[in-house]
């Protein structure tokens, strides 16, 4: 039995909860039905169940290695993504033309989602490709999407996002790297890039580098970038390989988690300079990184569920069948154990990780649909409404889950007690995994202060109000609904708690910028746990919908919906709320400690 | 420079705070002076850093290997321990008499935790013969004691823990483990060991396992245990070593962390039985293990409290030296970048960890003193109330620094950015192995069981009564003092609202025992909160008294300490207790989930 994902639970999300149906009647999707999306989500999930989650503990231990000049990894890696390849899942969301399946993004997002869980360190080698080949989708000329989008849409060459860099870290604005004009309008790139993942390999034929780098003309800054194609064999007019391109891997980073997918240390232009394509206009490369952003974050975001799911499944299939201890009424010792699922403190961590992973897949999907309303709503205001709610909304997406399902993930050890803490279980490495997802593609702190600092007051606070006033809508159904009283009114409370909050932060801020982003991050655990708190309002709306009606989920599932509702309203809203106070008030607190008081 | 401990911190703690000077005045500690303890403690952190600490990342990459039935493991392990041996802290707390340095137990406590600091792996080696070596001191006969433990003080055998087997985990009453009368007077024990740290090694003369397993007129359950001495090699008369012993090793597991301390299964009694010796009276097995477990757990608290602080003392160094980003208010990309500790969000992470490290090791130290009072005091009712106010707190000194020294881990992956997620950097070493602390020696939910329903309620609540009076005292002399009138405050209404928990929580547990602790740990959660709450205040108290008399420490340490207690007031405090009206009310979520709703 695969424990990737509950399919029930799949199925309830996106088409009681979302209706991703609907969007058979976006011209784009006029040709899918339920029938084809359930059919790439199957297929996905049989390839991860069965091609990819067979050795993702065997790459755990056995990492990629630099020998001789090149990596050396494991032979399924190549296989699994040979097979991947083959489906053409990694085409899923581009267009017939160029070979695609014109799946809807929510429906692209949920299958690479499910090989996530399966094995997301060889599941990244394809997701770092599909995220760089819609870069050059979305900016490149119809030249480089042919010579280099293509080939990444077959799987045959793969691609990376190059970014960091040794002595920036996430300060883009310091980036080093330069790219220089040559005379056949290529440009020549050299600089130090740090942390690529899947930076060098032997798994595809090329692999396809997009490098943010500087030209001589620069504007100092993030204003300065610009963006790059940058392949390891340059690629000739007819599309067959070149010579190997100035990149040298200076080296593999050792990580606690992700142990398959390699980290690279990576040289451009140590024999005077790699040869570079620029994407687009010059120093725009930010713009169109950040344009691509959004759908990496939901990517991050929906890993961080899907290794907090497959842990959650695990768990829970560890307590119903290891029997351990009686009940608390229970005195005679010779009466049989009991599964651990019977004793309440198991059955809280169980609940508490069903809260996390199910709220938070709910809302990366959710982030998936406001996607697919972006780009192809007919409505232009649709469009627009789902353009902002979706950058409003993308820090929450890229974090919540990156917090707390990575609690999930401890919860998950914590159920099988010293089990769980060894590697003959895989929960340990889900949870070693996990963790780098608060890091990459932007930390907590500073998705925080893009929540707070940028988004929410976006358009005049346009697009929170508009979040607001849906979340104030749900709450207002809700109302006389005996089911949905008592979370309607948690969440309404909370609601109300986080609009002052706002509000006095915003005021603060417009005074006293430092101030009023010191705790951005505090704020927006808040924040997140209000619209998180959101779509498990409307998940037991859709819960009762389902008990109430025909629904074809059994009643036990849509029961546990209301409960799992319910306790997160009772048992997690309330702990980041507690700190509203202090939030309001501008605490200074942080902001003020003396370094050398520490 | 060492960065296991701020030797500034630990003399505050033991001598402003806690006055462990006091100690010298029991006639057990006459011959002692602060002197003896700092030599002591210097002594410890001098052999934690040089000898300990160089070899902690290595051991973790190359951890022990079964081979030919013998466990093989890197070199540097020995040859740390024959250091250790040799300075003679192995018998720290034990008897002039024994060849021991009669240290207080606070004093002894801190030199192993200094270890533990340094390298956590290669210290359990000593840290369970330590407390295997107690155990026989306690219960053991003099021929026992003189055979088996003494050599244990010495470090010439090493001893273990054999509690957990396969089948029971936490559930001791059904451990399956047996021992048989044999005409000599000994036993033959047969059954098998799971979990068993340092359980096989070439590390000592010999291993001593303290075994639980059941005679054959034992009655069921935790009632029936007995306690074995167990040696790998038998023991003459004389001291000298006879043949091997019946216990086999069946294989190493394979931990998250802590790797370089073996984890074994193992086999007693493959061949007919191995010898073993009764410790004590038959069926006490359970009650004298307990009776060590207070030493223990302050042991993991302690252990857990370290590994916290020395990440701390990491994440701190990085943030003042590496440079990223620039304050929110400069908009020139070209001015000069500013150390990461000058960002709040970093701020903010240094400043939980420093309250949660700082916060544990106040708490784990006060809990070594109230074992020091416990056994030493002269006025028998000084060591009736340490005692019962040490085994009220043992749940919390045990599960506290488990929960949150984790999260400071975790924090002080996060200021390291990705750089705190590779192995190149200690800081993910140090989350992997504290992961193991909520688990071993009682995980958070035998623990939060523990405090509310027997150690709360133990002689109709007397000591926790103690407790709370102790608390109210210290929060009555901060009233009207202005730098503590805040954190008073605060610590004083939580203080209030985990009263009325309480009492809400006995009255429930009287009614139906089942849903009275369905939510213990939660309860525990606000208990520790209050308590370390209430380290702080003293803590705070005593940096008051420091600022404003003579004290040693520089200034910015005192007000370090203010502010670090007004940051885990304001931002700490209110998280847990957030959910005291689901508590007080009996909230019946946890309890009532039906299995088949997951």
């Amino acid at each position: 039995m695969q424990k990737i994902i509950n399919t029930n639970d799949l199925a309830f999300l996106l088409y009681e909860l979302l209706d991703v149906e609907r969007f058979t009647r976006y011209s784009r999707y006029a040709d899918h039905s339920r029938d084809t999306f359930d059919a790439a989500i199957e297929l996905a999930l049989k390839v991860g169940a069965e091609t990819f989650a067979p050795h993702n503990h065997l790459c755990d231990g056995d990492e990629p290695r630099f020998e001789n000049g090149k990596v050396v990894m494991r032979p399924e890696v190549s296989e699994a993504l040979a097979v991947l390849r083959d489906t053409g899942l990694m085409a899923a969301a581009q267009d017939y033309e160029r070979g695609g399946m014109q799946l809807p993004s929510v429906i692209a997002q949920t299958c690479i989602g499910l090989i996530k869980g399966a094995n997301v360190s060889t599941q990244a080698y394809a997701g770092l490709t599909i995220a760089a080949c819609n870069l050059i989708m979305a900016h490149g000329s119809e030249e480089y999407k042919r010579r280099f989008a293509e080939p990444m849409m077959e799987g045959r060459f793969f691609g990376t996002m190059c970014l960091t860099e040794p002595q920036a870290g996430s300060s883009l604005a310091d980036i080093k790297t330069r790219a220089v004009p040559a005379e056949d309008g290529s440009y020549r790139i050299s600089g130090n890039k740090i942390f690529i993942s899947a930076g060098d390999h032997e798994l595809s034929e090329n692999i396809v580098h997009l490098v943010l780098a500087k030209l001589p003309d620069a504007p100092p800054g993030v204003k300065g970038i610009s963006l790059f194609i940058v392949p390891k064999y340059l690629v000739n007019e007819d599309g067959s390989l070149g010579e190997r391109n100035d990149v040298t891997l200076a080296g593999l980073i050792h990580k606690m988690g992700y142990r398959g997918t390699t980290s690279t240390m990576l040289n451009f232009g140590e024999k005077g300079g790699a040869v570079g394509y620029l994407v687009g206009e010059p120093h725009q490369g930010l713009a169109q990184m950040f344009h691509m952003m959004n759908e990496a974050r939901i990517g991050v975001g929906l890993g961080s569920v899907m290794l907090g799911y497959t842990g959650y499944l695990h768990a829970l299939e560890y307590a119903r069948e290891r029997r351990q201890g009686r009940p608390l009424k229970e005195r005679d010792p010779q009466s049989p154990m009991i599964p651990l699922v019977q004793h309440a403190d198991i059955r809280r961590m169980l609940l508490a990780q069903k809260a996390f992973v199910e709220g938070g897949l709910s809302l990366c999907l959710y982030a998936a649909t406001l996607s697919d309303e972006k780009k192809h709503a007919e409505d232009p205001l649709v469009r627009e409404e789902a353009s902002g709610l979706l950058d409003l909304l993308i820090p929450i997406v890229k974090s919540w889950p990156s917090q707390f399902c990575v609690e999930a993930n401890s919860l998950a050890i914590q159920v099988h007690g010293g089990y769980g803490y060894t590697r003959e279980y895989p929960v340990e490495q889900f949870y070693r995994d996990n963790r780098l997802n608060p890091i990459h593609e932007g930390t907590h702190g500073i998705q925080g202060q893009d929540l707070l600092g940028r988004k929410v007051p976006m358009q005049d606070g346009r697009f929170y109000q508009a979040l607001v006033k849906r979340i104030r809508s749900t709450i207002a159904e809700c109302e006389g609904v005996s089911e949905l009283q008592v979370s309607g009114q948690l969440l309404g409370e909370a609601l109300t708690t986080l609009e002052r909050v706002t509000e006095a932060l915003q005021a603060i801020r417009k005074q006293d910028v430092e101030r009023g982003l010191a705790n951005a991050y505090l704020y927006m655990e808040c924040f997140g746990h209000v619209v998180v708190g959101w779509m498990w309002l409307r998940q037991a709306q859709a819960a009762l919908r389902g008990l109430q009606g025909n629904g074809v989920q059994p009643k036990a599932f849509y029961e546990g919906k209301l409960r799992a509702c319910e306790y997160f309203m009772r048992y997690e809203l309330p702990k980041p709320l507690a700190l509203a106070e202090v939030l309001e008030q501008g605490d200074r607190t942080t902001l003020e400690m003396p370094d050398e008081c520490f």
